[in-house]
């Protein structure tokens, strides 16, 4: 393939991009998330990467823009990305246990509750209704909406939406070696709780097992009267799940190839399940020549703060895939 | 005058209100604000303004939509004039004690401290530069912003930046008889720390004396690229002197006449010796057969929340000042 597996058929003059960051305290399960150098610190995560991706450094705290294994992270691409657009992007603070340290549009939720003991997302029916209030603000200020995220642990949310939803699915990970045995433990766990309590509609599975970002993005979608595009894998397609749950429309869905190609993970048949148009990002990392990047190919992150619709906004606003690849090793050797 | 004293020379198409909220203990000494029941509820003033103007009620407290002494507050104007004009509002948190319960963009700052005693905005470049990062956000979805403001106790923060910046300033007051003597106490001891600092500059008289809305509302003059109207009496000159003293250029201020005559202030001397250019609002609540509204002439409130600017927003859309005035008394009847 190309750089991107399709091209859309957008046209757009104004370009948002924009992050939703939340945690869920299944990140904190030793194993779950590699999104941090211990369980605790993934907390800390989207605080970090959104003040990288807005600052171009890490400031606030002692901490280096790389994965715990030595990888660039996902939000030095993105950060790369806005640079080269010469875009702002906009944070949305979904549910954080910590205070960002810059501004972000906060709509005052709460970390999402461990989905094996009790409701996740107890207010989700308000986050949707400040979803849909962002969308409409958001529509004012762009045609064209890059959604990303950042939560750590929330591909297990995503497996659990998922199949809450019905959907055969198994999901991505940042880590080589997908941790898919605590995952499915979680899983079984929280799929009881969902049989016991008799659910099934979108929103109420969300509440027992899904995280703040996801109904943030729902509500958002909702409202959004330009292009949208979702930046992510297997937690962006669970988004669409509850989108088409609720009777929306679906927006497209944009992800790097190496979530496509983890062998863990079933992303693109949950997408065809979904009914949803899934557009993959090659963004040739292998022979850059940095070790980190090329890690991404055999399997390491591969995607995260909606990197990979990051250079998809880049590509579809005229940049070379030779100037994205360039500007992010550029990018990613300054902080050596 | 008519409604406008002065039609302001703007062509617009996407027109924006946005509210800038903030806190300064200052409130909380008895006598210097009028903007809650007690001197320590005025700290929750403008989480529950941004509330009614936002979803149309307050439900998290138990509060009405009345100044304590039965006076429609302003930000129930503000909320008839987006409901009229079809505008969803934007608040900006700039420094609150209490969590909002409205979505807001929040650049996490802290309360105002009481500058007799201490910096009041000790952060004060900070929160220029998220205002100037706002500015820029805020140009991509608006071609004219009306910023208004919500500080209880704001008015004494502007006494002292005026004067601290040497200009002859009286200051206004939501209170029928301005508590003068307080604030003057307030500001002389004030205006003596300023001395012994021996200080000059504009952002550092804020960081002595001011408020966190001041930083970030000159932030946002700087960057923001369509017109702009500052909407609010002596606190948004005192706003003005800042940017004119960093070398800025000035916006338009908009305020209520009730404003501009009340004799314990000199709103438009003020104006004159800053040199910017100040338009009055005279929506005649004195016939309107409603005793609360009536009161605004004689003195009482008078404005904040941005009500002058929301109005005279309302009149630049094309609504007659009848229709202005009647939508205005519809709904505050309908709070009663």
């Amino acid at each position: 393939m190309g750089f991107l597996s399709e091209t859309p058929d957008i046209i757009f003059k104004r370009p948002l991009f924009c992050g939703i960051l939340a945690n869920t305290l299944l990140s904190t399960v030793p194993g779950v998330s590699g999104a941090g150098a211990t369980p605790e610190k993934t907390l800390l995560t989207p605080v970090l990467d959104a003040e990288l991706i807005t600052t171009g450094a890490i400031t606030s705290h002692k901490a280096r823009p790389d994965t715990p294994t030595g990888c660039p992270t996902p939000a030095s691409i993105t950060r790369a990305m806005m640079e080269l657009c010469g875009i702002q992007p906009v944070f949305i603070n979904a549910g954080l246990r910590y205070t960002p340290t810059v501004p972000c549009f906060d709509i005052y939720g709460k970390p999402g509750e461990d989905p094996r003991f009790r409701d996740a997302v107890p207010h989700v029916l308000d986050l949707v209704k400040k979803g849909e209030s962002l969308g409409k603000h958001l529509s004012k200020c762009s045609d064209l909406l890059i959604l990303g995220e950042c939560v750590p642990g929330g591909t297990t949310t995503a497996l659990c939406v998922l199949r809450g939803l019905g959907y055969e699915a198994s999901v991505s990970s940042s880590f080589v070696n997908n941790p898919v045995t605590i995952k499915e433990q979680i899983c079984k766990v929280s799929l009881q709780r969902i049989k016991a309590g008799e659910i099934t509609s979108p929103l109420d599975i969300i509440r027992y097992t899904g995280d703040p970002m996801m109904p943030v993005a729902a509500g958002i979608a909702k409202t959004y009267d330009g292009s949208l595009i979702l930046a992510g894998g297997t937690q962006m397609l669970s988004v669409c799940a509850v989108i088409k749950g609720l009777g929306g429309s679906l927006p497209f869905v944009v992800t790097t190839s190496y979530v496509r190609d983890d062998p863990s993970a079933n992303v693109q048949n949950i997408a065809d399940q979904i009914g949803v148009k899934i557009i993959y990002v090659d963004p040739g990392f292998g022979d850059l020549g940095h070790a980190g990047l090329a890690r991404y190919c055999i399997g390491e992150v591969k995607e995260g703060m909606g990197a990979g619709g990051a250079m998809c906004l880049a590509y579809l606003m005229g940049y070379s895939p030779d100037k994205i690849r360039h500007t992010i090793l550029a990018a990613v050797n300054a902080y050596c």
